[in-house]
């Protein structure tokens, strides 16, 4: 059609539509004649690889097959009746288990100092400032390069962090409870996460300047005692239902999070207003949450973590229970191999930066909050937030799209997180492990994006992945594992 | 094809879809047979009524057409440049314009006691004992009914009321300003609501018991003077932005106002912490709001008012100013003929009703609330708050529909107010009377239902249009009025 003049291209105006499979440049020329292009979403079984698809084919054979199916639908059933609460807040060394004096927390997989990425570094420069261990930047970086302190991620000690993640023994952390049947010993579940800093210069993303380290001193002194003297009066919060009015009013629970936020503020205010200290200081704390519409971020964090906790063990399930990154690594856990990462290099965010900032400027991904995505919200739920694409890029039908994209590698649909605009079905919920290989599509995550140096912060949000490696790793192990149960 | 079985009707299994532009029944053969149907919202223009269409070409004449169009993109500049700011609260009979001590404001137009329907008479009778001029609802009603205080609507004293919309001269008022560039004389045009009084027996529905009453008293006491000083210490709040946020978190501001509502209470909370009479004064305000998810309502409607204010006096604009119903009466006003009602009978609201309600329990159609839909909100803006159908009746579809239609009778979009479904487009504003005449399709209002008898309260909430006599008499004085400009 490209040879002829666009008006001869079709005389009869009979309406066209091309089809399109193949590579993407192929369809270029019907576009480029203004016929209308149906991108088909296809790519081979396995990436076409025989490997894969024979391993994949082994998981299919039926007797296996049900086990699995199971397996499957019991991590659904136990992660839909979870019911997280918030509970209290406490400091990390008091409540967070195993946790040292000399132990700092990170985001995503284990890493040694060497490796870690240069907002991971900050973090830890800024928690060893805040610790009282180290007078200034340069001490700090010394003590930390000799193992002044031990490193493990949040996630080996039921804890969740955003960005860097840092959790330092004097932090303060939320601690939240799942009240629903499935306790542990008999006892609930409990999952912990530091308070929201607020944006601009913020230890989670690498900065460690004094003003840092000063709000790090009012969130311990003041925030934390006046919250907690609310919560105690109010008595705990059930996440989910709030939540689930958070995802009305267009909230994803990762990058969008002022509903929440504000509900969270509308549940604590009046017994804060009743138990603090003096009207400013329940004036200075309410103001810092108002300042801050990522606030409820650190709990929704972990109310995945305690959604997905409840699908750790199961030995055929064949769904993620962990996605999350160190700014280097980017790993993922298996519900059926509660403990064992599969790694890959984190990769590249591509998004919006703020002005001033480019690709070149940005660390790779990084932060626990994948978390959100692993549990059926965040990218999983961006239909519930169309206003999302204003921040990290496209437009409200990509995000109905990405909703839609991710039903089809996952378990099945989250009734408690329903989305509006897609007629109230729930959210996609649990990576099935099998439906990303076979289908050869990744879990889509919207996340912030950090400067590469330390001290520097956030610079602009986008879309991400996890590398390939972590699926195929985990694919392999969940095969050689099913093998033997 | 009815005659055929059905797997003989379409042998060739090609796709079909019938386009169907006629009455509603014709259809239902197609559709019958299994075949799509898409229903064309055809009407003939003017209905159909040649002395209409006559008086329409009249209009449509270049001259006459081109001032009309300048008048309205005038009447539009106005609406989209006013700032609608909330500055305080004071008593009804110190702040509102014209009011007295035997003076009692009500929703739509004007009315006597004698065709006031049940809600409209509960809530006087109410006011009467607020205001300490009876002892009980029977001699409240004796009262009323010899002529004891005098009823004007709200629309002429710059004030709106939701339902019944009862101001008497003690309640306490929302004070409203437009800082916009659109004074009138050099001074801020202002507007004024009551406060919310939340949902179950309220004197807005008609109730008038002691409950109601000992609550309006609270809310005269404690609730009216801790925010003012609250509003004092912070400083004037502007609605316009925050409505936009609300309209991004699923709320339309006329039944959804959960949004709106939190957003207000962050804030106004810190400096309400800091200057309450003491803590719990404090808790008991924000419990107040809290408890109520329509508290925003009564600064949605304000706005609005001020917003139509604006558009008010233009000679040839051909926009609605206000659309208002006292549960007997639907009046409406145009920017070009402010002061003058055009009224026909209220209408049944179609919609869900509460367990143990039906329609023979509803009230007629009632409240300064369609001030919502007449700015470009509400019902007009549904898109935005797909999670409304829950309240309203229909699907999300059914959300976005009714956006769409109503940009067919409106002047223009209001880029401050995105609706971030439909790409981000502005909500559709200004109704155009010629519009409505030429496609004889009226605006859609959704609404709270009363009960129709005094006392009871809300029984259900649904849609609802004006009567068509309203359009057709403002239609004929346009015109006419039209001809002497």
């Amino acid at each position: 059609m490209k040879n002829l003049p666009p008006e001869n291209r079709n005389p009869l105006k009979i309406p066209q539509t091309v089809l399109h499979l193949g590579l993407a440049e192929v369809a270029q020329g019907a576009r480029g004649a203004g016929v209308p292009v149906v991108e088909v979403d296809f790519v081979p079984p396995c990436g076409g690889d025989p490997r894969r698809m024979a391993l994949l084919d082994e998981l299919s054979r039926p007797a296996l097959a049900a086990r699995i199916e199971e397996a499957n639908q019991q991590a659904l059933k136990r992660l839909l009746t979870a019911q997280p609460h918030l509970v209290g807040i406490g400091r990390a060394r008091e409540v967070v288990p195993g946790m040292r004096d000399d132990l700092f927390l990170h985001a995503g997989p284990p890493i040694s100092w060497e490796r870690m990425s240069g907002p991971l570094r900050g973090a830890v420069m800024g928690g060893l400032l805040l610790e009282g261990r180290a007078k200034d930047p340069q001490e700090a970086a010394r003590l930390a390069a000799a193992g002044a302190v031990r490193f493990e991620p949040c996630h080996a000690h039921q804890a969740v962090g955003p960005m860097a993640g840092l959790v330092t023994p004097s932090m303060p952390v939320w601690i939240l409870e799942d009240r629903g049947p499935n306790g542990a010993d008999g006892r609930p579940r409990r999952a912990f996460c530091t308070l929201n800093e607020g944006l601009g210069k913020v230890l989670r993303y690498g900065a460690f300047s004094s003003e840092v380290i000063e709000r790090l001193r009012f969130m311990a002194e003041t925030l934390a005692p006046t919250l907690q003297a609310a919560l105690e009066a109010r008595g705990p919060i059930d996440l989910k239902t709030l939540f689930a009015q958070a995802l009305q009013m267009g909230d994803e629970g990762h990058n969008r999070n002022r509903a929440g936020t504000s509900l969270l503020f509308r549940e604590l205010a009046p017994a804060l207003a009743r138990t603090a200290r003096d009207g400013e200081t329940a004036a200075r704390v309410l103001e810092f949450i108002h300042k801050n519409d990522h606030f409820f971020l650190n709990l929704t964090m972990p109310m995945a973590k305690l959604l997905l906790m409840a699908t750790e063990g199961i030995p055929l399930a064949s769904c993620v229970s962990i996605m999350a990154r160190n700014g280097t690594d980017f790993g993922i856990q298996l519900s059926a191999l509660p403990g064992r990462w599969f790694v890959g290099p984190a990769q590249v965010v591509r998004g919006l930066y703020f002005p001033g900032f480019s690709e070149k400027d940005a660390n790779p991904d990084i932060g626990d909050s994948a978390i959100t995505e692993t549990a059926g919200f965040g990218g999983f739920a961006m239909a519930a937030a169309p206003a999302i694409v204003q921040f990290v890029g496209g437009t409200p039908e990509d995000a109905l799209n990405t909703t839609r994209r991710m039903a089809g590698i996952t378990l099945g649909a989250n009734p408690s997180f329903a989305i509006p605009s897609l007629g109230f079905s729930g959210a996609p919920t649990l990576i099935d492990l099998r439906k990303v290989i076979e289908l050869g599509r990744l879990p889509t995550i919207n996340t912030g994006i950090a400067h590469r140096e330390p001290g520097v912060g956030q610079v602009g949000a986008g879309l991400v992945t996890p590398p390939w490696e972590c699926f195929h790793q985990a694919f392999e192990a969940f095969v050689a594992h099913a093998r033997e149960a």
